[in-house]
């Protein structure tokens, strides 16, 4: 499967596409960030922002989409934003029938450190060493957006075995 | 001028399209509400936000759209949601090259009803009247779109002045 992870922001909103399956080597199709100027208006930003990921879509056409989780519990300064960017992202997938998938920071770290209160340093780290790249992409933005990536690729068989129980359950309940 | 608001919301977006100049009676064009429902997901309900905030733009065709302004300060719960969905409508307006401000819910009671804490009734009826409407538009989220154009048809010139004055000074500084 492939899987573009987006790591929204308005200032930097980070993208990146992995491509593999649970339990085999990834591997890195692609990795940046999409800018927008601090200085102009909030709805020019938010477009910029769409044709951004419309690139990252047009360009390496994921099959799921896997966006940050915001909470509204972060900065408070920065979370308006992020939520709009992140509005954009979902947006973009949803209007071409991609499913998108929403991960919580801790839900990315404990995927691809073991932890999740992992640092900056040790998710930056083991992207570079599940990916087997040379060095840690930079900035944090975009090797997040990779860990997104990688953290709904393990995550996805154990959801949807966790959704046939459920329907199985469910069935189950109404033949008895 | 022609002004869009739009109360953003992810349930229930009430928009409202009203016609005139500050020191004149103002005219309805229009008004009404983009539903979602609440158990598709996020990605379809913004798509859905999207399409039809389109329509009302394609319709109506606006020169300014106006957004409330969302805090991070509000409930919790709904405000992520509010704050996607205000992101969708800016962008829907941005796209378009159509100008958008953002006015804050005390703004835009104090611009109707003179109090910026007025009460949600109290708004109701001054967009009524001011709208010469027969009957409070329904539900509150309609009405408060209604507001916000009004809000911005009566601000828009005090901010233009702004504007002008900021821009004169600042030329005058430049050739002292």
């Amino acid at each position: 499967m492939r899987v573009l992870g987006v790591d929204p922001g308005l200032t930097r909103c980070g993208v990146g596409v992995v491509e593999g399956v649970a339990g085999r080597p990834l591997t890195m199709i692609g990795v940046g960030v999409v800018r927008t100027p601090a200085d102009a208006d909030l709805g020019h930003r938010l477009v910029a922002v769409e044709q951004g990921i419309e690139q990252w879509l047009d360009e390496h056409r994921p099959e799921f989409v896997a966006v940050e989780r915001v909470f509204s519990q972060q900065n408070v300064r920065t979370v308006m934003g992020t939520a709009q960017a992140s509005a954009v992202a979902m947006l973009c997938a949803a209007r071409r029938g991609i499913p998108v998938a929403l991960h919580t920071p801790s839900e990315v770290k404990a995927a691809v450190t073991g932890s999740g209160r992992a640092d900056k340093a040790q998710v930056g780290a083991m992207v570079t060493r599940l990916l087997r790249l040379s060095a840690p992409p930079k900035p944090a933005d975009a090797a997040d957006a990779l860990a997104l990536a990688i953290c709904h690729i393990w995550r996805a068989p154990a959801q949807n075995r966790l959704q046939q129980a459920v329907a199985l359950h469910t069935s189950k309940g109404r033949t008895a």
